[in-house]
C-alpha cells in the first residue's frame, strides 16, 4: 500500500511550511488534497498557537494575490548537546535549527554522568544567556550520546566506552527546563543531522567509520530504529578478512567488519606494515599526502566496508550513502573502495541513481542532528494537536 | 524522533477501532491523547461515511457505559488477485479482508498480459455475482504479480518470468470498476498477507525461497520499497559458496544467495548428488520424510540464507522473520540451518527476541495480502479525508 504522504493534520500542514513545499493556504490545499475549508481552520489554529504567522503577499495566478504563510521558527528554542569522548559542544538553536549561541567544552566521558551532566548542565545556562534566553523559552531538548541509548527512556545501554552511564537517565539532568527531552546515539543524531533542515523525505544511510563502525538509517526523513533500537549495528557483520586470516574482534566473534575496516583495526594493520604513525588520525593525514602504502590500507578498508554496504544497498535500496568519521576525513581513497565493491555487486537497478560521498561538514552534523531531533519531538503530531486544541 | 503513532486524523481513528485498540469514543481520547470534542466531531463524520457504526453499549467503569463504535467492513468490498506463473486465484473480500467468494483457474503468465487479465476479468465477474455483488460495490483493487512492479504506475518492470508484461498498466484492466488498483510483486503482497488483519505495527522480514529468492520488508506494518523500489532485492547479495568453489548465477556475478541457496539451485546440487528427484518439490518431499542426504542439502542451504539474514538483523533488527515460498515448506531443516547462522553471528540485543519461523498458511498470503493492500489503500488518509469531509 501507498505511504500516507500527504495527511491534512495540523502537524503536516505545518511541516510543508516549515520545509518549503507551501507557502500559502491554497497551495496546502493543493499539496494535501484537503478542503479549503479544513486548511483554513487548521492554519487559523496553528497561527493562534504562534507557530506559523502570515505575511505579505505572493504572486496571483489571476484573482487577489494570496497570503503568505511562514513558520514562526522564533516561537521559542531547544538545547542541543553533542557529547564525545572528550569534549561537548551545548548549542542553543531557533526551531528552525539556527544556532543562537553555541559552546564547546573539554570533559571526560569516562567521568561518569554527574560530573559531565553538571558540565552539560553549566554550559547550557551559559549560551541561554549568551543568547539572551530563559530556560522557559527552552521547548525541547536533543543529546547524542557516543553510545547506545534505549530512545524511549534516554537512557544508555551498556555503552562500551561510557563506564558508569549504564541505565543513567539522561533526560534527568535537564529537570529545570520542563519540557521533553530526547537521547540518542551519536550516529542516529549525525544521520539526522545530515539530512539537515530541508525536511527530506529520503531514505539514507549515513555511515560512520570510526574507531568502531555504525550506520544511522533514515527513511522518509526519520531515523528507523528496529524492535530493539539496534538497527544499524552493522561494525559486527561478518566480512571475508582479506588473505584468509581470522581476525578476533572485542566482541568475541571473528571477521567483524570493524574489526578489518575500523580505525583500530586500520592503525594496527599500518603499525605492523611498519608504517610511521601512532594514530588513526596520523594514517588518515599520511594517506591524504599520497602515501602509498597508507592509501592502500585505506582503500582496502573501503573495499571491505563496501562488499558489506552492497548487500545493504540490494537489500534497503537507498537514495544515497553518506560516510563519516574520522576514517572518512580520508575521502578519495576510503569512497574508491567502496564504490569499487558496491557498483561491483549491487542489483543495476538499485546502484544505478545511488549517491555515495564523504560528509561535507562532520564536526557540525552532531548538534545539528541533536536540534533537529528536539525540534521534529517538539513539533510531532501529538505537541501540535494539543498546541491547537488549546 | 519519535515515529508518530498516534494522531487524531479520521484515518488514524479508524484504524484504531478497525484494528480492535479502541472500541469507544473514550478508549479514542485515551489513545491518541485528542480531546474529546475533536474525537467526537471525527467519529460522528466517520459514522456519516458510512465507515463506523455505532451499536451495543460496552461495560462501565462507573457512570454511563460507553457506547461501542465498530468498523462497518460492510461498507463496501475489494477485489484480491494473486497472480501466478501458473495459476490464478481471484477473491471478493469485504473491509476486513474476510472472504466472500473466491476461484481460482489455471493459466500461463507466459500468454502476456492480453489473455491473462482477460480471464482475471472474468474470474472477477464471477466472483462477485456468487456474492451478490455489482462492480460498484468494489472500492479497490489488489493484484500481485510474479515479477517487479513499479507501484506508482503498477507497472511491471522487466519481469523475468513474465514475457511481455513489461511496462504493461495493470490497473487499466480494471477500468470497469472506477476505483484505485494496486499493483505490487508477490513478495511484497505475501508479507502484507503474513501480517493479516490485527494492524501488527512490527518490523518483520518476509522471506520467500521459491526458485529465486526474495524479501519482503515490513515497518510498523507497511511495506517498505526503498529508492526505486527495489528494496527486498536479497536474492543476488554474494555469499561465501561451501567448498570455496565459484558458481555463476543467472545475473552474470558469482556466487548470489539464489544460486547457491535457491531451489534451482538445491535441485542442480541433489541431482549432481545422485538423488532420484526431478523437481524442487520433490526434493523437498524426500527431506520432509527424513532423507539423509535431501535434509543436509535444505540444512546446508538454510545455513547459506542464514549468513545473509544475519547480516540483515544486525542492520534492521525485526522483531521477526517468517519463511515462505516452496523450499521453506521443508520446514524443520531450513529453519535448523537458518536459527544456526543467524544465532551463531548476529548481536545477542538484536537477536534475543527474534522469532523465525516458516508461514502457517503460504497459500492463502498472496490472497490476503492483495486483499489488505487494496482494502489499506482505499482507507489511506486522503481517501477517508475525502469520505469524512463530503
Amino acid at each position: 500500500m501507498a505511504r500516507v504522504t500527504h495527511p491534512a493534520s495540523a502537524s503536516a500542514l505545518l511541516r510543508h511550511v516549515r520545509t518549503g513545499r507551501a507557502r500559502s493556504r491554497a497551495e496546502l490545499v493543493a499539496l494535501t488534497g484537503a478542503s479549503r475549508n479544513t486548511v483554513s481552520a487548521r492554519v487559523d489554529q496553528l497561527i493562534g498557537a504562534n507557530l506559523l504567522a502570515e505575511g505579505g503577499r505572493g504572486w496571483s495566478t489571476g484573482g487577489r494575490p494570496p497570503t503568505l504563510l511562514r513558520f514562526n521558527s522564533g516561537a521559542g528554542c531547544v538545547l542541543a548537546v553533542d557529547l564525545g569522548v572528550t569534549s561537548v559542544d551545548v548549542a542553543v538553536t531557533d526551531l528552525s535549527a539556527q544556532v543562537l549561541a553555541t559552546v564547546g567544552h573539554p570533559i571526560d566521558i569516562a567521568d561518569g554522568p554527574g560530573p559531565v551532566l553538571a558540565e552539560v548542565d553549566r554550559l547550557a545556562q551559559k549560551v541561554l544567556a549568551e543568547a539572551g534566553l530563559t530556560p522557559a523559552d527552552v521547548c525541547a531538548v536533543g543529546v547524542g550520546v557516543p553510545g547506545p541509548v534505549e530512545f524511549s527512556t534516554g537512557r544508555p545501554f551498556h555503552p562500551p566506552i561510557m563506564p558508569g552511564w549504564h541505565d543513567h537517565p539522561i533526560p534527568s539532568a535537564f529537570g529545570r527546563y520542563e519540557c521533553p527531552v530526547y537521547a540518542d546515539n551519536d550516529v542516529n543524531v549525525m544521520a539526522l543531522g545530515e539530512m539537515g533542515v530541508a525536511g527530506s523525505v529520503e531514505d539514507v544511510l549515513v555511515v560512520k567509520v570510526g574507531t568502531g563502525i555504525g550506520c544511522g538509517i533514515i527513511i522518509e526523513g526519520r531515523v528507523y530504529r528496529g524492535a530493539q533500537g539496534s538497527a544499524g549495528d552493522i561494525g559486527h557483520i561478518s566480512v571475508p578478512a582479506p588473505g584468509g586470516r581470522a581476525v578476533v574482534c572485542r566482541c568475541g566473534n571473528e571477521n567483524c567488519l570493524e574489526a578489518i575496516a575500523g580505525g583500530g583495526a586500520l592503525l594496527r594493520d599500518a603499525v605492523a606494515a611498519g608504517l610511521p604513525v601512532g594514530s588513526t588520525r596520523e594514517l588518515v593525514q599520511l594517506a591524504a599526502h599520497g602515501d602509498g602504502p597508507a592509501l592502500e590500507l585505506v582503500r582496502n578498508a573501503g573495499r571491505t566496508i563496501g562488499t558489506v554496504l552492497a548487500s545493504l544497498v540490494n537489500f534497503f535500496n537507498p537514495h544515497r550513502i553518506v560516510m563519516t568519521g574520522g576514517v572518512a576525513q580520508a575521502g578519495a581513497p576510503l569512497l574508491a573502495g567502496i564504490r569499487e565493491a558496491v557498483y561491483g555487486r549491487s542489483m543495476p537497478l538499485a546502484a544505478r541513481a545511488l549517491d555515495i560521498t564523504v560528509s561535507d561538514a562532520p564536526d557540525l552534523s552532531g548538534r545539528l542532528g541533536a536540534a533537529l531531533m528536539a525540534i521534529e519531538g517538539f513539533l510531532d503530531e501529538d505537541t501540535v494537536h494539543q498546541a491547537v486544541a488549546r
